[in-house]
């Protein structure tokens, strides 16, 4: 057979090790956060089946649903009868509905996992890529809400990203705003998506585009005024004073933020009247995180109480926020090179030493230490020191027919060329203590 | 919309809470004996082109590999592009294709990550289930196949697999007989996938498989004599006396016995001269892993000098094992309900302390404490207790308005029932200490 090269799929990535442990170490401290939450973990399959994924997310989201082939003598009809996670939701709706009363009440879960859409790759964009969610199924205390939002800072916080801000709004207020200034309930949905781009356009091409959907010109006027400039959130409580709905809502807002401030910092919250965040399930407070030079957010959240029955689970109250690990991940402080070199090399000086040398090998690594044997074909030490080298070792062992006559082996340390004999019986206990200091 | 149940697709399963600790923490341990030996970890995409997939597994294997229809204009046409990993090994081979020399030389990696298969679902048979390998990708050395050997077994003794055993044979062994018995070159594939079978049938229906393939029974009847019976080993190495490849084959295994012996322990590994693997691209050593109780074997692997070729990789020596962790996990103890628990159940009593509570809760978390705040509609102590009770928590603590008033919380301890007023600004360390005791 002929070796023909062929390329990953469009849009995946592979990990080599430096990457997964970076990613490993960073899905841990985040495990680790929700865990101290009383969160628990977990761990749908890849696939579902495609009934179970179709018509929940939408048009376009149907388009990016990954479709497999039905299998034997049905793979001819070219179906499909189970498709790839595209989401984590959907998953836990599912679970929701399957173990019911097996699972506790409220059920705090979190899962941290790839999801694959077919979306078109690009810069930052990939068709696998992971999502980390936390949600509370089953409650409609706002200690639920206040929960998530800390866990969310908590875990960005042990992940050591530097500067990051919860806005904090709630869809009560929104509505209440839509009612105060007249947008015509067929026209609500619409508006608010449009009123999510005032982070990204001029405030006066937000009006225009307010207009195009059909709202009259002072009205789109004002809603942008109050919701833009420096003092959007003063604008927004002033404009709802009068509106027991949007009072509700701003007090709501006021409680999560309450509840929150403690644990995230009172520099790291506040209330922006201007959120919308664009799906259009939440039904409570909302929130996303904004961190100093990233676009868009590096977590959101609200609550959401009609999301698990309209997913096909049981009409459960839930909130939950998800953390944007494949932005953030980006952020942290590059892993050290600590942990992913050798602490110790084995050379191989001649042929008759092996069982000696998986001895002295295997006593190193029960004494934990990360110890690799050269396996290459060259007996010149020489060209195995340059191989402990770039294996990034602290030590190397030499062990050749003088060491073995004399029951020693010669320890080089790697930075310095110093050279030390040392008895074969002491070897472990020698390295363990240098390795620490 | 209205609720409708769909269950997981069929040969897929859900791991609730305990589930995932109990596969993390066997994956975690693992890695760290994988990470000792110097193996770097290797994370590859879910989905390949399809024709990297394609002809890779034989006639039997591609009908069970998952395909995934092309997507948008594309999708009536009913045809696949895409497919989901079948195995680790062709990943591997695309990966040292085309990385070439950014990889260490020679490449020891691992990878435990789910595969799927389409094969029909059945007890203990699952469509998405885990792969654990490590190889060694660009050596020849025998001390290569020795670190993958006694990697395997610190693995196996890490998890705490209570017996196990390596049987070791080399693919040099087997073809020797088949030239010292004058089993037709022709026939020598087939001869030895039905020799494989003497530890599943008696060794007289084997010689009638044999007879079948067009093995005069002579011929049959004294190779099934060798391989089976008590002796076997001794027979083997006797009927292999004048072979020079025979006696090539064995010295091979003694040493790769030899340099692990001292890592896997003496009565852990021996020779098997009956032992086939039925896979035919091996070219040396060979092993597979046996556990008392267990059909099949735990942990398998040999060299295969020609595979990352074939598979489409570069023409690189290589040998590594796998460990059949779907079939290992079950035989581990059972994890410990501890961890699963909560450290501390914080009850809510009047609407008004929900800040002070998360204060509470922010400091015992930050503590490490594993601390879970009620989140249930019920205002009565008991209903709370209860929810306690079910959480395992090991202590509660009570904070309402007499609480509140006098600056301090009630700790419950759940099992005795005892309560301790501790002061607010005490109570993280009175429970930490607690807690350690």
């Amino acid at each position: 057979m002929t070796a023909k090269k062929v390329d990953a799929a469009s849009g995946t990535r592979d990990f080599l090790a430096s990457d997964v442990r970076a990613r490993e170490e960073a899905f841990a401290i985040i495990r680790q956060t929700f865990d101290r939450y009383g969160f628990e973990p977990l761990q749908t399959p890849a696939f579902e089946r495609l009934e179970l994924l179709t018509g929940k997310y939408g048009e376009e989201g149907d388009k990016l649903v990954f479709k497999i082939l039905r299998r034997g003598e049905h793979e001819a009809s070219g179906e499909a009868d189970l498709a790839l996670r595209y989401d984590l939701t959907v998953p836990l709706a599912r679970v929701v509905a399957t173990y019911g009363s097996q699972l506790p009440s409220p059920y705090k879960r979190y899962a941290i996992a790839p999801v694959w859409r077919a979306d078109r790759p690009g810069k930052g964009r990939f068709r696998e890529f992971y999502q980390c969610d936390l949600d509370v199924v089953g409650s409609t205390s706002p200690l639920a809400d206040a929960e998530v939002v800390s866990a969310l800072a908590d875990a960005l916080s042990a992940l050591g990203v530097p500067e990051f801000r919860f806005l904090v709004n709630s869809r009560k207020v929104l509505y209440a705003l839509l009612d105060v200034f007249e947008v015509p309930r067929a026209l609500g949905g619409r508006t608010l998506i449009v009123l999510d781009k005032l982070d990204k356009l001029p405030p006066a091409a937000v009006a225009v585009e307010l207009g195009g959907l059909g709202l009259d010109a002072g009205t789109a006027g004002r809603l942008v005024d109050t919701l833009s400039g420096p003092d959007a959130d003063t604008s927004v409580r002033k404009a709802l004073a009068g509106s027991d709905a949007g009072r509700a809502g701003l007090a709501e807002v006021d409680q999560l933020i309450g509840m929150s401030v403690g644990q995230v910092g009172e520099h790291r919250i506040g209330f922006s009247g201007s959120l919308v965040r664009g799906l259009d399930y939440y039904t409570g407070p909302i929130y996303e995180v904004t961190a100093p030079g990233v676009p868009g957010s590096i977590a959101s959240g609200g609550r959401y109480d009609g999301l698990v029955a309209k997913l096909g689970g049981p009409d459960l109250p839930a909130c939950g926020g998800s953390l944007g690990v494949e932005r953030i991940l980006p952020l942290l402080p590059t892993a050290e090179t600590a942990g992913t070199g050798l602490d110790v090399a084995v050379t191989v000086l001649d042929a008759d030493s092996g069982a000696d040398l998986a001895g002295i090998a295997g006593r190193l690594r029960a004494a934990a230490i990360r110890t690799g044997v050269y396996l290459g074909g060259s007996g010149k030490l020489a060209r195995q020191l340059k191989w402990a080298n770039d294996q990034h070792a602290r030590y190397a062992l030499l062990y050749g027919a003088a060491e073995r006559e004399r029951g020693g082996v010669t320890v080089r340390d790697m930075q310095t060329g110093e050279q030390q004999d040392v008895p074969i019986e002491e070897v472990t206990a020698y390295l363990a203590g240098r390795l620490a200091e």
